[in-house]
């Protein structure tokens, strides 16, 4: 330990992120990935590349890719900015919109990576507790703007549950907010179109962003791609300021932007993986487990003590058979296992192990 | 202009970067980019990924480019941590090291980014102004000390003048600096093998971090790598809290890797831009374009009044002629201009354009 560190640093916990085995084999289920591949165009637009392009700086503000996604959403490119996965999103939006010793707003349990990067950024975290039924409290605005929140994160749908809110709820926040609304869709790719929800009249308000990642929809969580969406008296200070001046490099901008652009590609993984979850969800439930509704590509189970087990000891038993899924050791989560959508194989796997103990 | 802005972020101006036309005709003089071609393997590597490797997120530390690194210069791989380009590692010392309302010490002229990173940050810039012959002031360390630097930044060779530092006044800083010293070597690949300069001793101090970049070493701009060389107490708290959790991708991890490991390929390019430098500062000397003498890949040249040209007239005319270089509205440069050093007909092309105005 160093005494170098700023003190809100050394005081802090890192983010503890899902295990990343690089073996192949391993079945993850752990880090909500997509598990359908990558569109064939993405590599078409990789095999294009000649690294001489790599020898100068990229284009600074991915224009190429900015001006496809405002097209996509019907605003236009100063409502847009690129950014290294949703992660370097959160991280901008706090260091342009919160003080040092300002607050970062969020309701509990969500993303463990925003208190991290409030950590970070030397900001409070003021949480507001969701209820048992994981709905949000009625007093949420009033608590967030009680303990000076400068920004709120909220991911919808929500992890780790994926229930979805609608849009009507989001603006009436957005409008009680003292300070500006984030809304985290990195996994609204798998919202049932049903639902109609669609979060972008929010834009017209002067304290809306939304965040939206290629790493869940477009399964390029390996090459880190992620945009923010707002007014431009948001965005702007993001693209010209606080921003790394090249951060989206010449590769990503080039097979980002072509995975982005094979929409029907992208659109029959998402309905393959809202398939899987239900028929996913309904196995879990027929072994006891069972589920709120999810909207995303994930799905937060419940381990009754009459199963038997613990959400530790099955996370442990199925690591020991290579099935990777995430536990939590936290408040609202211990009884908890959040398992990804994978593949029907995938999906059939975790049933039969899980059979295995809980019959 | 958003009242939502932090106060620090409303008031600064952003990085101004350098041109980068995407034509592929413009003579690019003005950034620095070396103007040898990556290497054959780097292409190799990239013809072998499969984008199927892109689903899942990237291994989070980089740890096999972190042990190549980490061999190359005789240290562990907890000495290490990658980077997205130099500018992420600088702004990743500035949020581990810098208090919100701290101080970042800077000699200038120098780097325009570290202002604007500080200004990002919520920090103070202590400067101490170079003497007029580019040399650092003796009282350097006691006036940053006094200023409250909590993390110094030098880059050497010095940008915009080329000149590089000896370790032993490096070491003779580090010493007498309470905080932090950052040695920003950029450019350190193209410094004279005879100069014998080698400041990884500077590492066994707990207060030293060394910045390397491959985007000039490595022909990688496009890419975005770096990385900072540093005593585990200084380099863990970046790894396993204030970085992105994934902020280097799975392309740029192999790609990188690639390039790095074709050291003989890379060394050949340094050793031919030193001596295209040297054959280009002598004939821009005989323009009546004076400069110091450059260690790094390109040369700050003085436009006399005797030139019956400005610098600014001289960049105006370069660029109409489809030649970019850099020209800083900053005290002590207002008379100079940087030009990077290109391949032998970019050179040529640049002395025959001036060679039209200067005589």
């Amino acid at each position: 330990m160093s005494n170098y560190e700023r003190p809100n640093v050394r005081a802090m916990q890192g983010y503890t992120w899902g295990e990343q085995p690089q073996d192949g084999r391993t079945i993850k289920l752990n880090t909500n990935e997509n598990p359908y591949p990558v569109s064939s165009r993405a590599q078409a637009a990789l095999d294009n590349i000649d690294v001489s392009a790599l020898r100068t700086y990229p284009q600074p503000t991915a224009d190429k890719l900015r001006d496809a996604i405002a097209e996509r959403h019907g605003i236009a490119r100063n409502n847009v900015v690129v950014t290294n996965g949703g992660d370097e999103a959160l991280r901008l939006a706090l260091s342009t919109f919160v003080d040092s010793g300002g607050a970062l707003g969020m309701a509990t349990p969500s993303y463990s990576l925003y208190p991290v990067l409030a950590n970070v950024h030397g900001a409070r975290v003021v949480e507001v507790k969701l209820n048992d039924d994981w709905s949000l409290p009625e007093n949420l605005a009033a608590s967030l703007n009680a303990g000076g929140a400068e920004l709120t994160c909220l991911v919808n749908p929500h992890a780790p549950t994926g229930i979805l809110l609608d849009q009507e709820r989001l603006e009436a926040i957005a409008a009680d907010l003292n300070g500006v609304l984030l809304v985290d869709e990195a996994y609204v790719d798998f919202v049932t179109p049903e639902r109609s929800y669609d979060s972008m009249p929010l834009l017209r308000r002067d304290n809306v962003l939304i965040l939206r990642t290629f790493s869940k929809g477009y399964s390029l969580a390996g090459m880190r791609l992620g945009y923010l969406l707002g007014p431009e008296s948001l965005i702007d200070p993001i693209v010209s300021k606080t921003r790394d001046s090249y951060n989206i490099d010449h590769i990503s901008q080039a097979v980002g932007l072509a995975a982005f652009e094979d929409l029907a590609y992208a659109q029959q993984g998402w309905a393959e993986v809202r398939s899987e979850r239900t028929r996913l969800a309904n196995a879990l439930g027929q072994l006891g487990l069972s589920s709120p509704p999810s909207e995303a590509n994930f799905i937060l189970v419940n381990v009754p003590e009459t199963s038997g087990s613990t959400a530790a000891s099955l996370h442990a038993h199925l690591k020991a058979a290579g099935i990777l899924v995430r536990y939590f050791d936290a408040p609202m989560l211990t009884d908890k296992l959040r398992i990804t959508v994978g593949t029907a194989e995938q999906n059939d796997a975790l049933i039969d192990n899980l059979s295995q103990v809980l019959t």
